[in-house]
C-alpha cells in the first residue's frame, strides 16, 4: 500500500485487513476504540483498544511532526524497526514487542503498554517507583552484550554497521542538536529568558569547552562499540509499578556506550537541578543505574564470544573490562554534561524545569544544569569512579 | 555476463567486446599480447599491451589462488573497486586508475603500471630510489582528508561505513591473520624452523601481550576514524623511479587510522630485521613517511569541514590535530608490532628474509623481528614522538 498519513478512520480500515492484528483485538471494527496519543516530537501514535486485546500503532511522518516546515525521510520508522529487532531477544521483557513492521506504510504495531506513563512525567508528578534505574541499567548491558565486538563475532557488528549507517536523518538531529548547536549562534536555538542569556553567550565562546566538545564529536562519531537506543531519555521510558520499558529507539546507531548512559543519567541530572528536593531519589536512581549496568556487563562479557578479547581468558577479561567500564563512564559523563546542556537551551527542552515555581528559581535551576554541563563535559576524562561522577554532579 | 574464471583467450573475446578498453589497447585483438602475472595471493592478474596502450586486468577467483581448498567470496573485486573510486581524486597520482569495473565477472581494469615493479621486490633486490615513503605518507593523509569525520559531512563517512561494512570476508582474514592467529596455536599458522620454536610458543602464553593486543583488537573494529587501505605494506605498493603508486585495495575498510600507517612501517623494520646493513635507508624511509603524513595531514585537516570539531576555529583545530595525531601514531606503534610478528611467524610470511645468507642469521632476524614486535605492542600507549617509535625499532 503507497504511503499515506493515518487518521483513526483509515488505521481501524488498515487493520481491518491485516488479520493477525485484528485477532490481537477481538471483536468487529466498530468494537475497537482508537486514540491519538501522540506526544514525542516526530511521529503519530495511536492506540487501539478491543474486546480481547490492545495495539499502540506508530506511523512516521515526513515532517518533524511538532515542526512540520522541517522535512524528516520516512524511514525513520524502519530503523526503529530494525533496532527492535536487533536487541528484542536480549532485553526482553524491557522493551515492547513488534507485532509487525510496514515497510510501505512505515507503520510500526507494537505491544500496548498500558496504563503505563511516560517516566518523564511520572518523576515530575512524583508518582514514581524508586528502583526504576535498574531496569535500565540492565537494559543497556543487555543492548551491549548483544551488539557489541567483544561478545559477537565481528560479522555481527559489520551487519549492525550496515543497517544503521543509513540513518543519517536522525543521527545528522543528534550532531546538531547535542553536539553542536547549543554552543553557538542557531537559529533552531530559541530565544533564553533574559537572566540567562550571559550564560547562553558565555557557552558560544568558550574555547576550552569547544576542545572538549570537540573530542565528544569525535568520540560519537567513530568510536562504533555498539548498537545504541541513541535517544535514551525519561521520555524515552514507559513505566508503571515496576514494569519499565523502553520505546523510541528510531535514533539507532552503533556508537559509544555511554552516549546511552550519558544521555540517560543526564535526564536525571536536570531533574535533580529543576527539583532540588529530591536530590536523594536522583542520586539513588543514578547509582541504582550504573551499579546494573556494571554489574550486569562483567557478568554478561566474562564469557567472551567475539573477536575482540578473543585471546585472553576469563581473568583476563575481567581486568580489560574493568578499564574499559572506565571508558565508558568517562564517555558518559562527557555525554551526560552535553545532555544536561542541550536539553536546557537547546532545540528540544525538558518539562522538568515546570517544577520550578517561579521565574526566578527556574533560571537558577537552568543556570545550575548548565555550570553542572560544563564541568561534566570538562572533567570527563579525569573521572574514574561513579563517586567522582557524584561529585561533579553535586550530588556526592 | 555470469562469472567465469578468465584466461587469456576469453579475456581477449572479453575486451574485444569493450570498445572503450578495446580503444585504448589500439590495433585489432589479434595485435594484443597478453600475460599472466598474478603475484598476490589472492586474484588473477593479466597485463594487456596493445600497439596503443595497456591494460591491467585483475579478476577475483572464488578462492584464495595460492590456497585453493580456501573459499573466497568473489565480492571483494567490489570492494576494491569502491575504494579506488572513494580514494581516486584525493589520492592521485599515486594509485593507478580504474578504467572499468565488471561487476559480474568481478573484473577490475585499470592503468598498467610499466615498467614498474613491487616495492618489496624493489627492497630485496636493492633498486628503490630513495624517499619513496614520502608519497605513501601523503597517499595515506589525502585519504584520511577525503574520508575522515573531521574533513567531511558526517553523512559521507556514514555512507562509507554502510559501503565497507560487508567487506566481512577479508576483513576476516585481517582479524584471524593479523589480530590472532600468531598468539595462539593454529593450522594455518606454518610450522616454525625448531630454532624459532621456543620464540613462537611464547607467545602463544604471554599474557600481557594478549591484554595488550585485544586493545588493539578492540581498536581495529570499533574506531572508524577514516577509510583504510587495510593491506598497506610493501607488496601493495608499485614503483619506478620516482612514480610510487598504492595498489590492491580490496581489504578496504573504515578503521583507526594507524593501521595503515603501522603495516606499512611495519615492513620497512622487518626488512631492516632482514637487512641489517640498510638499517640506515630504514630509518630514513620511517621518517620520510611520518613526516609527509604528519605535514600533509596537518595542513589538510586544518581547514575543517566536517562535523568533528566544528566548533573550533583554526588555531585550535591545529591544536586538537596534534593530540590526534599522537594517538594515531600510538595506533600505529602497536599494529606495526602485529605486522612484524604476524608476517614471520604467520599465514603469510614475506620475502625478505630470503636476504638472510645462512640459517642461523635468518633465524636471528626473525627472532629480532618478534622481540621489536612484541615491544612495540606493549609500548605503544607510551609512545609519543617518532624518535620514541625508532628507538622502539632498534633505528634511532
Amino acid at each position: 500500500m503507497p504511503y499515506f498519513t493515518l487518521d483513526a478512520s483509515s488505521l481501524q480500515h488498515w487493520l481491518t485487513d491485516h488479520a493477525d492484528l485484528a485477532f490481537r483485538l477481538g471483536g468487529d471494527p466498530s468494537d475497537w476504540t482508537i486514540r491519538e496519543v501522540s506526544d514525542g516530537n516526530l511521529n503519530t501514535v495511536f492506540l487501539v483498544d478491543g474486546p480481547v486485546g490492545s495495539l499502540c500503532c506508530k506511523q512516521a511522518l515526513p515532517h518533524v511532526r511538532v515542526a512540520p516546515e522541517w522535512p524528516m525521510p520516512l524511514e525513520r520508522a524502519l530503523y526503529e524497526a530494525r533496532y527492535i529487532r536487533a536487541t528484542a531477544e536480549a532485553v526482553r521483557p524491557a522493551a515492547p514487542e513488534l507485532y509487525f513492521y510496514d515497510d510501505e506504510m512505515f507503520l510500526l504495531v507494537m505491544e500496548c503498554l498500558t496504563p503505563h506513563e511516560v517516566l518523564r512525567t511520572a518523576l515530575i508528578r512524583d508518582e514514581v517507583q524508586p528502583g526504576f534505574s535498574t531496569t535500565i541499567g540492565q537494559y543497556v548491558a543487555r543492548s551491549v552484550h548483544a551488539t557489541s565486538w567483544i561478545s559477537q563475532p565481528f560479522e555481527h557488528g559489520s551487519k549492525l554497521l550496515a543497517d544503521f549507517a543509513g540513518n543519517t536523518a536522525l543521527t545528522r538531529i543528534t550532531v546538531d542538536l547535542i553536539l553542536t548547536d547549543p554552543f553557538r549562534p542557531c537559529s533552531r536555538n530559541p530565544a533564553p529568558e533574559a537572566a540567562l542569556l550571559p550564560d547562553v553567550e558565555a557557552l558560544h565562546t568558550d574555547k576550552p569547552l569547544h576542545r572538549a566538545v570537540g573530542s565528544l564529536q569525535d568520540r560519537f562519531l567513530t568510536a562504533r562499540q555498539a548498537l545504541l537506543h541513541g535517544d535514551l531519555h525519561t521520555g524515552s521510558i514507559m513505566q508503571h509499578k515496576d514494569d519499565v520499558r523502553v520505546i523510541d529507539g528510531e535514533f539507532a546507531t552503533m556508537g559509544p556506550i555511554g552516549f546511552d548512559c550519558g544521555l540517560y543519567l543526564g535526564n536525571l541530572a536536570l531533574h535533580a537541578c529543576a527539583a532540588p528536593n529530591k536530590r536523594g531519589l536522583i542520586e539513588a536512581e543514578i547509582t541504582a543505574f550504573w551499579n546494573s549496568f556494571t554489574t550486569e556487563l562483567r557478568t554478561l562479557l566474562k564469557t567472551g564470544g567475539g573477536d575482540v578479547w578473543a585471546l585472553s581468558d576469563e581473568a583476563q577479561r575481567e581486568e580489560l573490562l574493568e578499564n574499559f567500564l572506565i571508558g565508558i563512564l568517562q564517555d558518559t559523563t562527557g555525554f551526560c554534561g552535553l545532555e544536561m546542556i542541550r536539553r536546557t537551551i537547546g532545540f528540544a527542552q525538558v518539562a522538568d524545569y515546570t517544577l520550578c515555581t517561579t521565574p526566578e528559581s527556574r533560571t537558577e535551576a537552568r543556570r545550575k544544569a548548565l555550570t553542572i554541563g560544563r564541568r561534566l563535559i570538562l572533567e570527563a576524562a579525569n573521572v574514574a569512579t561513579l563517586e567522582n561522577l557524584l561529585a561533579l554532579m553535586l550530588l556526592a
